[in-house]
């Protein structure tokens, strides 16, 4: 443990929306960096791909030599905001090995390489943060993996992805198809090119992989991550959710679930779920993130912001620099890897539930019957029905819609039931198939 | 820095809903928590003012001795949840020389004592954690601290006592009047016997210096915060609140302000504040609390929890315990006390905020302009004013009520408005002046 107040060198990878934004907080904020740390911040290099024109950073410190630049002596700390998951991964194992503390945002490669990365850090007694890489400027990594350590967290529950958040959040309060919504916020720069990412839940399940892993204590990668994508959702569940006094949002859940056996394990699950009007999650709308954590002795905590952007993400990536940049100064080093607890992961067939189901039947006498019947022989017990007529566009009868609501019960039953419901004759199809958040009957 | 394996001991004075909830974490988690730590803890003592009967702890480990506790060499950390100011300070002062990390939910010593403490962790180099000290298990001061480091934070607002907020509630919801809100409180147990720390905004006050001093880098003592209780609110100013699309909750407030002469001040301040409906801290109710914190860089985050009761205090309790024993286990140290910006505290006549004023007026031609004069003569700029006749028990016109909302107005402004009006012979009185968050016209 050292006072001196020699500087921190800092390299930053990547010079995006959030790269350019923590150059100009590091810049303008010198004094007050400088203040908090005990020493001053010294910005040595920023690695780009290629070195060029006008970057808004003085030219000498540009670099297109990522290796050399993590491996300089005068280097304490490594920010890699450049992702993707290549070549970001052999840049920070490589200022790893000599010996560089790291700060990353890339939830695609802690979802996949945490554990490679945390070993790596430990190996070298280094710090590894990544506040950023979950809910942007949002603190929740840091609440779960210290405020929350001496208490068990049950359950993460999450909207932790903007751009689905925009679409549902205008599918609800416009009557917009999936398309349309995708369209809007392709226009409004809210969603990619190529939305995949996004829409079909790989961003989020990546975040729940990282937030399973520091809340239970286990590795969770992002393919023990089951997944269901938002572009199946029509403006007839938004309709069918109303009538029961919700709205629908792409969840990110983490779960701690007791099997029949009695052992502990892990569900790590991103899908559209039903979200009751009254919750806390209902009302966080466009491009803002929300985390609820439910822990044994804290109860219910909610941590809500702004998810993403490149002022917000540069605010967490910057905490995370003083933080290391204090432990080179002070001594000690962050939170490590905490993998003690391993447990195994949870197929979804594992969870319950409750379930929204929605069917397009045959409008005659006995369908109902016939339909709760199969609720009833996988004993999936119903919460509440509802049966309307369906006409077509000039008004004539073509049919009848079934939506059921059950009690909580195990998905293993649900999948069967509906698996039966399709094969019944009266029903024409399974339209839709949804879970309930946040209600507990 | 070391790996050893050695216990951590630990050291807990007071034995009331926290202090035996903490004993039952510490003992009902070990595993989990020495995973965490890299060592198990092993509670050493529990220091209480009586040993007697059955408090739920092994006869052994209770001592009224706290100063042979807290110097015991097996003693690694020592909990204080004992209050009030002395003699926990005592306590933790003779803790601290004795080389022991201090953990403390202590607001009202904090408030008046923060520096002492600090200086005297630093002497010893070891932790002050205090995250129990402000909202209960809800992170705070962690991701003011850590989290919002590389930030700069303008401004923090929260509902931080949960008596007043219940009770504020309750009239909103009920119509009921203070007295009988404050008497439902008390038979609740949410009031105290003598309610005065609460419902005159001390305990609030002592959380506001807290949380003003870790956000602006400054030693803000309870002495320095402005502060107005709820004992004047009535359901008319409820009644009126309603008609403004708002209600009325006790805030804590902490903010940058920058003088006419260009000087940054610290404002602290706790009153009752109409707060819009759309507002996130408007829809916190009961006992629950929520800290909304603007920063330059992350923009707004609101953290929301249970902000009292022995559980998620002893969560808060005892994640600092789990970070002050890594410490220990590991090296390393946590946040210091940071003051380097010592900014000068603001009067309440430096801010400049919206205000509410309602004022009891003879029913007569002219009195409307000769009120909207006197806030013109100030410079204060009316938003919205509304006049309504008063009528007696009988149905009689008795009078006649003026409700006027400004725009955003120096207080020193507003203060000799206040005055002014309540030397016009057409003014009878001024009924209730009330200022406005979260809006910013």
């Amino acid at each position: 443990m050292s006072d001196t107040a020699s500087p921190v060198g800092v390299a930053v990878l990547g010079l995006g929306n959030v790269g350019s934004e923590v150059v100009r907080i590091i810049e303008s904020s010198a004094d007050d960096l400088a203040a908090r740390i005990g020493a001053p911040l010294v910005l040595r290099g920023v690695g780009v791909r290629h070195v060029s024109a006008d970057r808004g950073v003085p030219a000498e410190l540009l670099t297109d030599d990522i290796e050399a630049l993590v491996s300089r002596s005068d280097v304490d700390i490594v920010l890699e905001l450049m992702g993707p998951v290549e070549p970001a991964r052999k840049a920070i194992l490589s200022a790893i090995a000599h010996g560089k503390s790291v700060v990353t945002a890339n939830k695609a490669l802690l979802s996949r390489s945490a554990g490679e990365l945390a070993e790596a850090a430990e190996a070298a007694r280094v710090d590894l943060y990544f506040e950023a890489s979950v809910a942007g400027a949002i603190p929740v990594i840091r609440p779960l993996t210290q405020s929350l350590a001496g208490d068990t967290v049950e359950r993460v529950a999450g909207i932790v992805n903007g751009t689905t958040n925009y679409i549902l959040s205008e599918m609800d309060a416009t009557g917009a198809d999936y398309a349309q919504a995708l369209a809007d916020a392709s226009a409004l720069g809210y969603a990619e090119a190529d939305p995949t990412a996004d829409v079909e839940g790989y961003d989020a399940a990546a975040k729940a992989a990282i937030l399973a892993s520091i809340a239970f204590h286990t590795r969770v990668t992002a393919d023990d991550v089951y997944r269901e994508g938002i572009s199946n959702i029509t403006p007839a569940d938004f309709t069918a959710a109303r009538a029961l006094d919700c709205t629908i949002k792409l969840l990110a859940i983490c779960e701690r679930i007791t099997t029949a056996a009695g052992q502990q394990r892990v569900s790590a699950r991103v899908y559209p779920a039903l979200v009751p009007l009254s919750h806390p999650l209902a009302t966080v709308n466009g491009a803002f993130n929300a985390v609820v954590v439910e822990a044994q002795a804290a109860g219910r905590l909610m941590f809500y912001g702004q998810g993403a952007g490149g002022a917000p993400t540069a605010s967490a990536v910057t905490g995370d620099l003083v933080m290391a940049a204090r432990n080179r100064v002070q001594g000690g080093r962050g939170p490590r890897e905490s993998k003690y607890a391993q447990l195994a992961i949870a197929p979804i067939g594992d969870i319950s539930t409750r379930y929204y189901v929605s069917m397009d039947v045959a409008d005659k006498p006995g369908v109902l019957s016939s339909v709760a019947a199969e609720f009833a022989s996988h004993e999936v017990s119903i919460a509440e029905v509802r049966q309307e007529g369906v006409i077509d566009d000039e008004g004539q009868p073509i049919g009848a819609r079934i939506v059921v609501v059950t009690h909580r019960a195990p998905e293993a039953s649900l999948s069967k039931t509906v698996a039966a419901l399709a094969d019944l004759d009266s029903v024409q199809r399974v339209a839709s198939v949804l879970r309930l958040e946040g209600t507990d009957q």
